[in-house]
C-alpha cells in the first residue's frame, strides 16, 4: 500500500470539462459525437504563426527547441507590451512574464499573493477552474451570486458586502465563462477603488478579451495598476490551445514572485510557442476580425437561434462574448449532470453541467458555439430538443 | 503601493542558473562567453523529431495545436510504459502522466505528497531545484552530507539516521547533479527499502538516467513500486529541453492526484511536444548510442583532462553519468560566489557557484562539460586558468 497522499489532494476534484476531454479523446475521430463541451477554437490558427514554427524548426533547430529565460523572450515580451498599450493598456515589458496558458498564470498569481485561509471572492456562476488552485493554496472561494435580470454583472455593491478581514482577491473574469457577459466599464471602475481603498488583490482573468461579439474590453489593470494581476492566453485569440502559452502582467514585484514560482514549476514556456506568438502579433488584427469574429458570430447567431426555436422551455442569453450558451433547464426533470450523462449516452451531445460553474448554475448546462459549424451545431441542438421531448 | 504577496513569495529564492539563462539570453550571439553554465544540451535534436512536429503542423495544423488530455496523449503514454519495460522497470500506460519537464513533474508530485512542515531528505550537495518547490509546500528540506571519498553516495545508513516523524519523502536523483554520481545498486535497494519500511515515499528524479558513460541505472521504482513516484524528462535525453516535455509515474492513485493538480495548473502539455517524443522512441538507442553519450563522454574527457592539466591545484571527480564536474577550489582566495562572478566578467567563462547545491558545495564550482565543443572547452578552462593565476 501507498504511504498517504497531501491533504489537498483529497479535497481538489477533478475538473467535469477536463474529464470530457479525455472522453473525446479517448473516442479520437468518431463523428457521431456532437460536442458542445470544452471551450476550444474550432479554427486552425494563422497560416503566417504556423510557418513560423516551421521555418523556426528547419533554419536552427537546436535554438528552435532550446530553454529561454524564465520570463520568456525579450522580443515577445516587448510585442506584448506594445499590443497591450495600442490596445488601451499600458505596461513595460518587464512587467510581463509568460505562462503556460492562462491556468499557469492564474497558478501562478494565486501562489504568488494567497495565504493559507485567506479568501478569494469569485462570480457565482463562474469558470470551474477558480476553486482549484484557491484549494491549492488552502484558501477559500466566496462566491458572489449574478443574476440573468442584472445582466450576470458583478457589483461594486456587492463586492463591498462580501469583503472580510480574510478578503486577500477579488478574481474579475470578462468576457465571462459560462455567461459570456462583459463587466460594465462602471463597474470595472467601481470594483478597482474598492481594491485600492481596501489593500485587496485583483486578478483579472483577460482569457476572452479578444472574443467579444458586441462592446468591448475594459482594462481594470488600468484603474488599479498597483493591485491588478491579469492574465491572459494565446488558447482563445490565435487558436493554439496546444501550444500552451499565455502571460501575465502587473506590478513588476508581483511578476518577479511569479517567475521565481516559475523557475520551480515549469522553468520556462515552450520556445516553439513563443515564436508562434511573436509571429502572430502582426497579423492579430486581420485575423480576429475577419475570421475568428465573423465565424464565431456566425456559430453564436445560429445556435442561439436554434435554441430560441427549439428548446423554447429554456431561459437563456445571448453571449456578447467567449465561447458559450448558459441555458436554464428550467423545470427539468432531471439534475444538470444526469441531463447531460444522459444525453451524452443517448444522442451523443456533449454539454457541461452548469452545477460545476457554482450553485448559481444549478439547472443549467453549457453549451460552447465555437467547436461544431454550423450545420452541426443545429443538428446538436434538434438532438438535444428530442432528448428533451422524451424526458 | 501594491497589497502584500504571499509568505512563501518572500521564502523562495531565485534561482542561480535561471539568472545565468538570463543574462545568456540578453547577451545573444556573444560568442565571447564560454558557458560551462546551464544544464542545456548542445545537440540539435533527431532529425526524426524535427521533421515529426514539421509534418504534424503541414498536415493539419488546427490538429496539432489543439488541447489534448491532462494526462497526455495515451499513444505516447504506451511508448514510454514499452520503453520503461525495455529498459528494466515495469508500468502500466494508466501509472504515466506527462509532466511539463521534469521541473513540472518533480513540483507536481510534491504537491501531491506533501503537507506544510513535512521533512523532505535529499543529499547535500544536490540540485538546486529541491529546495524551491518544498518551500512552496511550506515544507522543509533535510540534507544529508555526501562526500567525495565515498563516492557521493546516499547510503542507507545515513538515510536511517536522518529519519523523523516528520519525514514524508527521499528523493533520490541518480546520476546526480552536480557531482555525476550514480547510485550503487546496494544503496538503491537499502533505501527502497527503508521507504517501505517507515511508509515513506521516494521521489525519484532520473532527468539523467540516459545520459551515462560508465555503468547502468538502477530503477529503485523497481524495489518499492508503491512508494516511488518517479520524474523523467526529454529535455536531455532528447535534446529538446525548449519544448518543456517529461512525464510522471508511480502508483495509479497517486498519478491520478498529480494529474488533478495539472488541470489547474497547467491543464495539459504542449500537443507539438508530445509529436516530438513519440517520434523519438523509435530512434532513441541509436541517438543516445551513436550521437549523445559519444560527443558529451568526448567533451568530459577532454574537460577532464584539461582540468587536470591547469587548474591542478582543485580537486574534481571524473563523472560517470550527467553534464557536469563539479570542482573543488580548495584554498582558493574567493569565495565560490565571487569566483563566479569575477570569473564571467574577467574572462567571460560562467560557472555556477558550489554553494547553491548546499552546505557541502561551498568551495566549489560546477562546470558543465556538453555546452560547447572541445575547442572552447579547451579555451575556457585556459581561461580559468589565467583567472586563477591572477588572484
Amino acid at each position: 500500500m501507498s504511504p498517504i497522499l497531501s491533504s489537498v489532494e483529497s479535497s481538489i476534484t477533478e475538473s467535469p470539462i477536463r474529464r470530457i476531454a479525455q472522453l473525446l479523446e479517448k473516442a479520437g475521430d468518431d463523428s457521431s459525437i456532437i460536442s458542445f463541451g470544452g471551450g476550444a477554437p474550432s479554427l486552425a490558427p494563422p497560416k503566417e504563426v504556423v510557418d513560423a514554427m516551421i521555418s523556426s524548426l528547419r533554419k536552427d533547430p537546436f535554438k528552435a527547441v532550446s530553454y529561454t529565460s524564465t520570463k520568456g523572450l525579450p522580443s515577445l515580451r516587448e510585442k506584448i507590451a506594445e499590443d497591450l498599450t495600442k490596445s488601451g493598456d499600458s505596461v513595460d515589458s518587464n512587467q510581463i512574464a509568460l505562462s503556460t496558458g492562462a491556468t499557469g498564470g492564474l497558478f501562478m498569481a494565486l501562489e504568488d499573493i494567497v495565504n493559507p485561509g485567506d479568501e478569494v471572492i469569485v462570480s457565482d456562476p463562474t469558470y470551474v477552474g477558480y476553486e482549484g488552485p484557491a484549494l491549492i493554496e488552502r484558501a477559500k472561494l466566496r462566491r458572489i451570486p449574478v443574476k440573468k435580470e442584472n445582466d450576470f454583472q458583478l457589483t461594486p455593491d456587492a463586492v463591498n458586502e462580501t469583503i472580510t478581514k480574510k478578503t486577500k482577491i477579488i478574481i474579475i473574469l470578462s468576457p465571462d465563462n459560462p455567461t459570456g457577459r462583459i463587466q460594465k466599464k462602471k463597474n470595472v471602475k467601481g470594483i478597482a477603488d474598492i481594491a485600492k481603498d481596501n489593500n485587496l488583490w485583483i486578478v483579472s482573468d483577460d482569457t476572452y478579451k479578444d472574443i467579444i461579439y458586441e462592446g468591448s474590453h475594459t482594462y481594470i489593470h488600468k484603474y488599479a495598476p498597483e493591485n491588478t494581476i491579469t492574465a491572459c492566453t494565446f488558447s482563445k485569440s490565435s487558436s493554439i490551445p496546444g501550444l500552451r502559452l499565455g502571460y501575465v502582467y502587473g506590478p513588476k514585484e508581483a511578476i518577479d514572485g511569479i517567475t521565481k514560482f516559475s523557475q520551480y514549476v515549469m522553468l520556462c514556456t515552450n520556445k516553439l510557442s513563443q515564436a508562434a506568438a511573436e509571429a502572430f502579433y502582426p497579423v492579430k488584427e486581420t485575423y480576429l476580425n475577419k475570421t475568428v469574429i465573423p465565424t464565431y458570430k456566425k456559430r453564436r447567431d445560429v445556435m442561439g437561434n436554434m435554441i430560441k426555436k427549439h428548446l423554447s422551455v429554456c431561459d437563456y442569453v445571448k453571449p456578447h462574448g467567449a465561447f458559450y450558451y448558459f441555458v436554464d433547464l428550467c423545470d427539468s426533470k432531471l439534475d444538470d449532470e444526469e441531463f447531460c450523462n444522459r444525453l451524452l449516452e443517448e444522442q451523443k451531445v456533449v454539454a457541461i453541467p452548469g452545477k460545476y460553474f457554482g450553485n448559481e448554475g444549478k439547472g443549467h448546462i453549457r453549451l460552447t458555439f465555437v467547436s461544431e459549424n454550423e450545420k452541426r451545431i443545429e443538428e446538436g441542438i434538434l438532438k438535444i430538443k428530442d432528448f428533451m421531448e422524451e424526458l
